[in-house]
């Protein structure tokens, strides 16, 4: 009787308070209140809306639907990246162990791919042996050993936001700002974090492409953190192109593998210095972001992060050779280059196209339970704004077999306009949002 | 993905096309959409309304996602009456036995009482025997021979539409307009009908108390039934105190079997004989509706309505001893009466505490799935206006046991509003609505 009360509240436009979210989500969890009745009250959310206060509480509601880490023991600075999703997205993999190499922790707990966007779960999976799925009491004693875990989100953290996150994807739910802040931040508040910055995708290519929105959800995000004594950061970055080259999951480990040795592509490595540097502020390990970013810079040019991220490996039984020969990662049967059709400029590189392109090819999901095939995928060399002569290469297309050449070129075909005039494409960090308001970055 | 689709379109206002509509309803039909979706569909169109031809459309997508009964061989006129529910509402007993006498066909399918009103298929089954679950070549053999049958929704019958009539009960989404005349008028048309009426409640017993909605949705359902070729007329009749003196499924059969002998309570025989004249007008068997009242009276003082319902009553398995002898039906262990715990007038006798107070007793549902106890209920003696001195009779309570008096009891209390001026109850019939408009009644 309660859900129907609440769906019935919400729906006429009414507020739930917090005890009543917190049954709810127990409930829930505990599988007492039916997925159609949760639909229901998703959509009554989505189109009412919630206020800040029920956004508080409902993160609270599902974080207290489960367990989550106790890092306090530790005795140093906690704290966690995300980023809201985009294509080519492999900034987690540079940035977990340049960070951790430097005394913070970073219990990392990520998702799958799902939609058009890339999952770092997949991507460390690519890596022969790879565990994403550590129990709770592993992924502390890591953190104990090695300052950082890259792990997913167990069935004890947050059940009521798994399931009702699986139900949003169903039920066309999931592009609402309460919701979204809340299902981000009951996972994230449930690592015990002692700050989080946040890596803001705008553009075509984001869940939600417009900056104003992408501006409301970091505040909403920013407020909730702050709320749970977990100061946030967030950092608006361009997902009108790809991020890097590759895309696709052993493609992208292997291009991180590269950043971490210093041989990574510019866009990729300003989008992970700029949140590494905030990471690094928040922790308290650096004063500024100018010395914290230097901090950075060394642990690749001494070697240290990619060190790190082979002791990771190595702990979560993965293949530590990886990072001397990443050629021991899953490799297509086939690859095509793709050339310029036309000569003119690169006006755009829609990531939308390239993530879909990649599920055609059977490298992502269109469910949760598909099994992806890690080598599939794209490394795009052209960059928005590059002149371009017909039959110039601008990608390369790897595939499982000539269909999936056939799908990857398609999908390349879609994503590539060139035109007589270039167009700039958005700025790789283009704004800063603390609690105290907005500031636009000159980057 | 078609589901997704749809909910996302209706989600953001947008409209969903006949065809669409026709596949989900049988995908839905079929189980090949879960619940979950459907109800996140439901509350999106709740929020963002059906436009008149959605309406439309979604009506002819659950009739056809079924069959329906095929009566144009009968070559006689088929009519049927609709109420949208109330307490005490015993008119289809009356009704139905009167008007098949004159000639008329009525292929009746009703309902179970849920919520806070009742349900004439429950009504009927308290009758020892009666089965209300015919087939659907049952039924059509039955009107053959009596012009008359009254069973439920078969399962051939809009399967779309019992599923989800069940899902938005569950789900808040059961005021809707456009979705309950939806529901209501694809059961009917399922009926092959050459007219219908309805009974609009109005008040604060019925599922939608405000007469402008009520007046609304009868305009919809009417529209409805002219797009296919059932014309249609609607009453709106009072339900701010239950219809007639009995509330309760084998007193109500009890009342019913008294009105068909001349014994009905004035209130429950003007909305019987305002139905039951425009039902002969609309089959043509009367010029107007002043010459269908004296054939309907007719039927009433020589016995043919008593006796036609005995042969329905025969006929779906009942014991037709019950009109003779109305002893028969089931009878409570405990009864108490109720009197005025103060002197005044009646100003109100609130319906929606007496269907609630039956469902206590053990006289209703809370699920569909619930067994309801025919024996329990009330006979209200006094009537809006009357005037009562303290310690005067005004009710009877039937219960299982003390405990069940003790809930009648409570009931009863909440349902009385005894006060110092009467307030003039609703007229039993204040608007007629037809394709042409509503005009006010003076009844």
């Amino acid at each position: 009787m309660l859900a129907h009360r609440l769906i019935e509240r919400k729906r006429d436009g009414g507020r739930i308070e917090p005890g009543e979210w917190r049954a709810l989500a127990l409930a829930y969890a505990k599988g007492h209140v039916p997925d159609y009745q949760m639909a229901a009250l998703l959509m009554a959310c989505f189109l009412r809306g919630l206020d800040r206060a029920e956004t508080a509480a409902l993160t609270e509601a599902m974080l207290l639907s489960g367990d989550r880490l106790e890092l306090e023991h530790l005795g140093r600075p906690r704290v966690d990246k995300h980023s809201t999703g985009g294509v080519g997205d492999k900034v987690s993999l540079v940035l977990a162990p340049m960070v951790a190499a430097l005394g913070v922790a970073v219990p990392m707990m990520s998702g799958r791919s799902l939609g058009h966007t890339g999952g770092t779960l997949d991507k460390l999976e690519s890596i022969p042996g790879f565990r994403t799925d550590l129990t709770l009491a592993q992924a502390v004693r890591q953190i104990e050993e090695l300052g950082c875990v890259m792990i997913g989100q167990t069935p004890e953290i947050a059940p009521a936001d798994k399931k009702m996150y699986a139900l949003r994807d169903a039920t066309a739910t999931v592009e609402s700002i309460p919701l979204i802040a809340s299902s981000i931040m009951s996972k994230k508040l449930a690592e015990d974090l002692t700050g989080l910055v946040l890596d803001m995708k705008r553009g075509s290519g984001a869940l939600i492409p417009d900056v104003d929105r992408v501006l409301e959800l970091a505040e909403v995000m920013i407020k909730l953190g702050a709320d749970h004594g977990c100061p946030c950061v967030a950092l608006v970055t361009a997902m009108d192109r790809p991020l890097g080259r590759a895309c696709g999951n052993a493609l992208e480990v292997e291009e991180a593998i590269a950043a971490l040795k210093g041989e990574g592509p510019p866009e990729l490595m300003a989008v992970t210095y700029a949140l590494g540097a905030e990471m690094l502020v928040l922790a308290g390990v650096a004063e500024n972001t100018d010395q914290a970013r230097r901090e950075l810079e060394k642990t690749i040019g001494t070697g240290r992060a990619a060190e790190h991220f082979q002791k990771i490996i190595e702990a979560q039984g993965g293949n530590p050779s990886v990072v001397d020969d990443p050629s021991i990662l899953p490799q297509a049967a086939e690859c095509e280059i793709f050339a310029a059709p036309r000569r003119g400029f690169v006006a755009r590189i829609e990531p939308r196209h390239l993530g879909r392109g990649i599920i055609e090819m059977g490298g992502g999901r269109t469910r949760v339970e598909d099994i992806a095939d890690p080598s599939v995928g794209f490394v795009v060399t052209a960059r928005p704004g590059d002149w371009v002569e017909a039959g110039e290469a601008m990608a390369t297309i790897f595939a499982r077999d000539r269909a999936g050449i056939g799908s990857g070129r398609q999908a390349l075909r879609a994503a590539f306009v060139i035109a007589d005039e270039a167009e700039p494409p958005l700025p790789m960090v283009s704004h800063r949002v603390t609690i105290d308001g907005v500031e636009t970055v000159s980057s």
